[in-house]
């Protein structure tokens, strides 16, 4: 059994998607970032970062989306939810979500996040006025050269599946145009489609 | 055989340490950064982020440096980079690296990248001016609370402390007082006597 620390419209949303898929035993507990609660005494003593998602395990806490995505795939090899068994193949997945998380999600936290980076309101006023494009850029990337289709990685679904859709869904909120991105649009609908990623979108709605 | 393309004074450092503790075959192509050739059309064909490091391996290409490190720590198991049996000891190694991509590096990048976020020369000293802070804050949350020692992970050496030791060498760079952290110097002097990293720094030097 394990304990997942979750709060809507941030990227758990992908690990709790994967814990669906591997039909994983574990509870929610929403950490409110509206009331700041992430920066709780009690909540940095179980992520000293501060951030979600936390999963609590019976080993110890861990952290960071593409490390828990690879942990629950690792964690239940049934779900064939990773190329387990091939280095090559599961360094491409892993490529595609270090992607994911330090280049895409990093330029989406300009949004609203700019305090970590700089001070000044005229700052963060220029960062905000830059997140359509740098998310453009970044749908476009992944959307000509990097989604193989019909799943990231070509036939089989994997980890790769639930951080896209997550992040894809900001799309709107951060001002880009979805119908530049068919194949985006048509990976979100498939996913939808899925019973165990329409479970956890009901279970993260605010 | 491998071809690494890489560049002085980049996160590919950690790659080529890595590579070296593997003893693996591999031939180095140096990307000239300083002429921005990472935007050449030539390179764009390698990696299309326009990013170093990148590995051309006989079944394709990779990219992302912790993709890279669980790569080469699993395609090496003899050279044991990391627990590759252990799924939660080897998602706590990829929690560790996944903060230092997402997070530590991001932090640094708005020195002298900080056009990736913004436009104008304001926001981008704005930017400049916060590295050391939110450097040091980072320093101090793996100096305090994810550095077992003498190690990263403890006992065992893994593909974590490349990727440390890469970054706590921007520490001074960034505007940080080293003195503050004893276990990250310790650590990067523990380093400098491993004889693949003396290696890797060598062969990495402008």
């Amino acid at each position: 059994m394990y304990e997942f620390f979750t709060a809507p419209n941030t990227c758990a949303l992908a690990v709790h998607i994967a814990l669906e898929e591997a039909d994983a035993q574990y509870e929610i507990t929403r950490v409110d970032t509206a009331a700041n609660a992430q920066r709780s005494p009690e909540y940095l003593a179980i992520n000293p970062k501060g951030r979600v998602p936390a999963l609590v395990t019976p080993r110890g806490i861990l952290t960071e989306t593409p490390a828990l995505l690879a942990f629950i795939a690792q964690s239940f090899p049934g779900a064939g939810l990773a190329p387990l068994d091939d280095p090559f193949a599961f360094a491409r997945v892993q490529s595609f979500n270090s992607y994911l998380c330090s280049t895409v999600h990093v330029a989406h936290a300009h949004k609203h996040r700019g305090f970590r980076w700089a001070d000044d309101e005229a700052a963060l006023a220029s960062m905000r006025r830059k997140v359509p494009q740098t998310m453009r850029e970044c749908f476009a990337l992944i959307e000509q050269s990097m989604f193989a289709g019909p799943w990231v990685m070509g036939d089989a679904y994997t980890i790769c599946d639930p951080y896209l859709f997550t992040i894809v869904g900001w799309m709107e909120g951060d001002g880009v145009d979805p119908a530049q991105f068919p194949k985006l649009l048509a990976h979100r609908e498939r996913m939808m489609a899925r019973p165990a990623v329409a479970r956890a979108v009901a279970l993260a709605a605010p």
